[in-house]
């Protein structure tokens, strides 16, 4: 049987993924970084750091949850970690919405499927969201204060280092290798002057 | 136990595969694709298409094969599927030189795990490399020529119908469902007017 013409509508409007820009530039600070090459990059990063998951955890769930959490930010777009509230609120509806448009694209029973990944990563139920979670948090304090990394003080002069540790502790704590490194990325920014004690 | 700096370092040295442009346009015509919004594509390819492979398939091997297929390129680059032969023997040559300066940065019982991912893409043995490849195959087809595609009549003038099809047979017509979606898109193509014949 060939794919049905639905799934391949969804593949063609999930290209537009690689227009949506993030706040985060690439590690050399040549652009911005695309919301598709983000979810390859964690993608890679679960591979890689796949043993500083805690024991028992399903890799293979936390590459899927990472390859699709970003989908609906083809209709809603990406909102800095450090936005308002308000604007967090107004984000989660307009995903909501996003996810029924760019789901429905696909059949019936592979919907579900898709509405289960997206419910699951941002539930933050199960240990594998969370880990995901702790990756996307992770991945762009990589790029940006990451060895070589050049800071973002002239994009967001705001922020500071207690400020960053402060708003992705929840999202870190609980997998200690991962909060260690987040913490040294952080020194070693105030370090080479990249981004404000 | 933290994540050792050479995981680390091996990450953001992938940071650059999002700098590698490949001859594929996204599907609106607006840019080059880069390899790593390629690879994140080809794993969703998978996971979307995935009742279309056979049966007792290890889709979650395919969706690593695919997250890593393309990490040579960083210093390798990329080369179109139409290049002459000598070409891609020169292409095959650098990649194996690629794979041992950016495994080399990881810790060596993990190099071994990403070099058995690339061998195993690369000699085709495994349904999954062959399953991953066949995606592989499809995906630039379906951003040039799939439905509302722009063609590549400028870049690639001389590309015609039977001659896509003819070097992209032996990585589909292992699989059905895709070699006919593979041959509709074609002939769609030649209906629009953005391939010749």
């Amino acid at each position: 049987m060939n794919p049905p013409p639905d799934q391949i509508a969804f593949l063609l409007a999930c290209d537009r993924l690689k227009a949506v820009q993030r706040t985060t530039f690439l590690h050399d600070g040549s652009r911005a970084e695309n919301s598709a090459e983000h979810s390859w990059h964690l993608a890679l990063m679960a591979l890689t750091l796949a043993e500083h998951a805690p024991i028992g955890m399903d890799l293979n769930r936390v590459i899927r949850l990472l390859l699709v959490h970003d989908l609906v930010e083809i209709h809603a777009g990406d909102l800095h970690f450090d936005a308002p509230d308000a604007d967090h609120a107004a984000q989660a509806q307009a995903e909501e919405r996003a996810a029924h448009a760019l789901y429905g694209l696909l059949p019936d029973d592979q919907q579900a499927d898709f509405h289960a990944l997206r419910s699951e990563f941002e539930a933050r139920l199960t240990p594998e969201a969370r880990f995901a979670r702790a990756l996307d948090a992770l991945q762009p304090m990589l790029l940006t204060w990451g060895e070589g990394g050049l800071g973002c003080t002239g994009r967001a002069p705001e922020l500071t280092a207690s400020r960053v540790l402060r708003l992705k502790e929840s999202a870190l704590r609980d997998f200690p290798a991962l909060w260690t490194l987040a913490q040294e990325i952080v020194s070693g920014a105030v370090r080479a002057g990249t981004l404000p004690p």
